[in-house]
């Protein structure tokens, strides 16, 4: 399967990249908006992949590029890039590509990071609403710790959570996630049961910062 | 310590009860709006501490009697009778006196439950605006299956988050968390991070309505 990540040069990007490069043998396709930069950050993923003993396909193209060429679209930017990062990309989607959303909106407040949803209602929601309405979207990978996922020498043993109105792109993007070593994919439900689950992601750092000894936190339902 | 759990006849009430009932030595308070009613429940919550081999102290009193012989009070009640239960007993709490709050505002929708705090921005907050200015409030206990709580037999392994503004009370009511086997507590930061933990209630439920074999759902930290 091709999957690209959209963003990929940023941190949840190279954490999803060298995780499934070294797990899996899917082609990986780092977008950027600066091509240079994705193919940058591919070698560099290469190399960290390889440095764990794995073999990793990846290589870099501005993210229009790199989503015509995937099955699977992740949407690896800031809550606030979504919507132009969409837009740059909508022309090469269609019912055959699968979405995937693992932002959350939040706020960094004094007291702590607050769950700061656009208007849509969720993050999730918003891309809904941008991508045409036959290609599936999928949240998932909301809470997961950017560094840990990326530190390849770190277990996870974790939860990612999944929400979506299609069956089949679900199904997809949860075996996806459980082709991750250590991670377990659970479904929240619909799409609009996605306010819930990217709340947690504030909670997650509020937790870290608030207890000594845990940080890069990730979560397990039991 | 003496522990009042007022609308202690319900489940989280019941799960507190008989677990600090067989793992302390803390005398339980069990308050209702009708005293029969909380000592009806005080009694079976005895028989089954007994019967899971322990021995608790626990006594039935209206929500006001149970609140004013409590160092810490627990509003084990629904979201919507937490203001007219701080009404009850206000004037019997006073600064050494910690109260704590295990409600989530949520709501049940056809596609899931959804968190959907009172205006105060949290029920947490609500508490907080309710209960007398020198007198502490902790957040605490929001996210436990009262199913699961409630059942001595099950093991649980899983975390409760504290928000509170006071150290020592946070510090009072963790302990007493940690005094339940298998029950960590963490904190979450202050009292304005309670949205976030509030609304893990019903993203467990979404879970656990979501995936086989997964019910009365907790929640570790990793």
């Amino acid at each position: 399967m091709r999957i690209a990540l959209l963003g990929g040069t940023g941190d949840i990007g190279e954490g999803l990249a060298v995780r499934w490069g070294r797990d899996t043998d899917h082609e990986l396709l780092v977008g950027s908006r600066d091509p240079e930069k994705a193919r940058a950050a591919a070698e560099s993923y290469v190399a960290a992949v390889a440095d764990a003993g794995g073999d990793a396909t990846v290589k870099g193209f501005d993210n229009a590029m790199a989503a015509d060429r995937a099955d699977v679209v992740v949407l690896a930017v800031p809550p606030y890039h979504v919507a132009d990062t969409v837009e740059a990309v909508e022309s090469t989607l269609d019912a055959d590509d699968v979405v995937v959303t693992p932002a959350a909106g939040m706020k960094r407040e004094d007291d702590g990071f607050h769950y700061h949803p656009p208007s849509a209602g969720s993050v999730t929601a918003l891309v809904r609403d941008a991508v045409p309405d036959e290609v599936p979207v999928v949240g998932a990978f909301h809470n997961l710790a950017a560094g840990r996922l990326a530190d390849l020498s770190q277990e996870l043993g974790i939860d990612t959570l999944v929400v979506a109105d299609d069956d089949d792109a679900a199904a997809t993007v949860s075996r996806l996630a459980e082709e991750i070593e250590g991670l377990r994919a659970l479904s929240a439900g619909g799409l609009s049961n996605a306010a819930e689950v990217e709340s947690l992601t504030p909670l997650l750092i509020n937790v870290a910062t608030n207890n000594d000894d845990l940080h890069d936190l990730g979560v397990r339902f039991d």
